[in-house]
Parts: structure tokens; sequence; C-alpha cells
């Protein structure tokens, strides 16, 4: 299981080994590492060169220390995303529309698939968010029943990796253009809009219509694009 | 510019001042970093957290240390997608079909943004590239220029924040589904619809027209969907 040793420093290989373990099944989400000093004598390195490699695991994401001791493979991992995509977008210079068509693309699909195997329970849940969208939130409260309805449908959509994805780009959206998102959910002309949206999402979720679903996730994503060039 | 001091270590105050450095405008791609003792004396913090914080940063790819010393901001940053949407693949037991799922509507997404902005040049090396697929190259041939056709249309897009996502997602099909990509491109049964694919393809992006590009698009990732069940 070892690699070979090419010209990299031994951190990096002890963290390849770790992979190497996640890769092969050894270790799953959640799972502890061995402690310290069983790595030293498995890989036969020096101490500090495991504890670098732990303190760069941890740093993107994919170790976490808990208190009491012991390093363990983290359970969420969106947040690994949102770190690179939030830099990198900073530093190509992107443009805000960027993210909101990434967003699009992204939860037009959900919905297509979340049409073909949402439960009854999720279903339930979105009812309940709409109701709650009816009874005049305040605009805070507003915000986090949207998200919350759009993270319902994703995770519908049973596909872990298009979640993160859009976990991360939600996360974008509040670095870069929180105001203005905020602004076009509470704006009082949008909010019949939005709400007969919604409506039409839960509607064509709860009658497993594919085509339907996407149809009225894109013009809900067309309607806030056009009121971000508003903005 | 210095962040409260949280519970936080002191080598991950260094990573977020740099990273402030990125947010503020004053480190852009490419840029060499201030050199160690300046950080050391700027931050007041000790050499060694200093070194752990760039060696942290190199390790998510953001920086890159260059011969003849120097650290510097790196240029190309979808590899910093690539190890943790690897990672989590794994880690979530993830079925390919995710990926494949997650390809086919950014390159859709793609196709459409691409017929809006595509330019003649892009058009030529497109051109250039279904010739080359005619002259019956070798399979590994074809397969880098299956790639290449795909990377242009998404650069033409002009979405780096697709193109990032999208390359990431063609390295994990490479590490998890490498030998059914090659074995469907390869296949003699599918050469003909793939060269009559990418024409298609071709010629919607050449008019310009957006829901024709998408709609072949689809048409060639659901064929391709399609010939990976069958895998």
């Amino acid at each position: 299981m070892f690699t070979p040793v090419k010209n990299t420093k031994v951190y990096e290989q002890v963290i390849e080994q770790i992979k190497y373990m996640i890769v092969s099944g050894e270790l799953k989400k959640g799972d502890r590492l061995p402690p310290e000093r069983e790595l030293v004598e498995r890989l036969q390195v020096s101490r500090t060169s495991v504890r670098e490699a732990l303190r760069a695991l941890q740093i993107i994401g994919l170790v976490e220390c808990k208190q009491g001791g012991g390093n363990f493979i983290r359970e969420q991992f969106e947040d690994n995303l949102i770190e690179p995509l939030s830099l990198m977008f900073t530093l190509q210079d992107s443009r805000n529309s960027e993210i909101l068509e990434l967003r699009r693309v992204l939860e037009v699909e959900t919905a297509s698939l979340a049409a073909r195997s949402i439960t009854d329970e999720e279903l339930n849940a979105l009812a309940e968010i709409i109701a709650g969208m009816k009874s005049h939130p305040d605009e805070q409260e507003n915000v986090v029943l949207d998200k919350r309805f759009h993270y319902i449908i994703a995770r519908a959509s049973r596909n872990n990796l298009i979640v993160s994805i859009l976990t991360a780009v939600s996360s974008l959206m509040d670095s870069f253009i929180k105001e203005a998102r905020e602004a076009i959910i509470n704006r009082d002309e949008n909010k019949e809009t939005l709400l007969e949206h919604h409506e039409k999402i839960y509607k064509a979720l709860a009658d497993h219509d594919e085509k339907k679903a996407a149809k009225v996730m894109e013009d809900h994503m067309n309607m806030i694009i056009k009121n971000m060039d508003l903005y």
C-alpha cells in the first residue's frame, strides 16, 4: 500500500496513505482515525510529519479534531467545496451572473430528479414551508424558509454530489450577493409571484411530473435572475 | 484588518489574513506573496505559524511554491475542487450515475450558453477536432479529442465557475468510471452515432441556436448514460 517515494514531502505521503484508507474503505464517514502514535508506527514516519498531515486534513475539512482527543473523518462535506469555490470565484474576477447560472441549472435538475423520488414526508415538509410563507413571516424568517424549501428539493434528488455543489453555491450567494437575494425575496411586489411559484413547484413534485417540475423551477429561477438584473 | 482572536489557532489566523488580501484585491492570480519574514512582521506571529499557514495553503492548492523560492497564488484552480469532490464522492458511497447526472446537466447548460458567445476561432477548433475524429485515431487519441471538444464548449460558455466544476467532474469520471468512458467512446457501433452527435452539436453552435445546442447536447449525454447502464 505504500506509494513510491517521489519528490514529495513526508507529510504529503502521510496524507496519501490516509486517503488510501478512505478509498479502500478502511475509513468511513465519522470514523475515528488511528491515534497519532499508531500512525507513526504504521507509516514509519516522524510524529511531526503525522501532525502536519493531520493539520492539513483538518484545514481542508476532511478531518475534525474532537474535544477529548481523537481525529475523525467528518460527516459533512459541503464546507470542503465552499472555500475553494469562493476563493476561485474571487480570484477569477467572476460575475455574479455566473453563480446564478450555475444555481439555475442545478436547481432545475434537482427539481426534475426530485419529482421521481420525493417522499410523502418530504412533500409534507414542503407544504408546511409554504404555509409558513403565507403566514407573513419577517424578512429573516422568509429567507430561511426559502432556503429550506430549495434544500429539501435538492435532497430529494438523491444525488449527493449535486446537493453538495448546490449547498456550496448557496453559500457563494450568501458571500457575494446576499443583499440582492434577500431584497428579491422580500420585495412586496414579488411576494405573491414567489408564493405562486413555490406552490406550482410543490404541485409538480406531488404529481411526480418531472418535466413540469423542471419547467416551473426554471420559470422560478429566471424570475430571480431577472430581478437580480434590476437590482 | 485583523480578525478578533477567537478560539482559533495562530496559523488559522494567518490563513484568514492571506484570504483577506485576496478578497480585498491586494493579491491576485499569479501574484507573489510577501516573503515569510515580511508576513512575520506584518502579522506579528511566529515564523513557525507563517510556515504552517503557507503549507496548508499549498496543500489546498491555493498557493504554489516555485523553485528558486517564493510563494505564488496559483493560476489554475480546478484542482482545488477535484480533491474534495473526489473524497466526498467516495465517502458518501455515491453512485456513478450521480457523476453522469451532474455532467449531463452542466454540459447541456454550457452548450446553451456557448451558442450565445462562441467565437469563430473556437468553432474552427471544434471543426478540426471533428476532422480528427473522422481520421480513425487510435483509442487513446479518440478520448483526448472527445475531452478537448467538450472542454472548448465549456470555455465558450464564459462561465468560469461552471468550467471549473465541469473540469473537476471530468476528473471524477477518470477516477471512477474511466474504463467505461473509454469503452463507450471506442465501441465500434457507437462511433458513427458519436460523430453524428458531435457534428450536430457543432452545427447548432455555429448557428448560435441556444435551444438546439442544448437539445443535441442532451441527446448526446443521454446516449452516453444509456451506454453506461449497459456497461
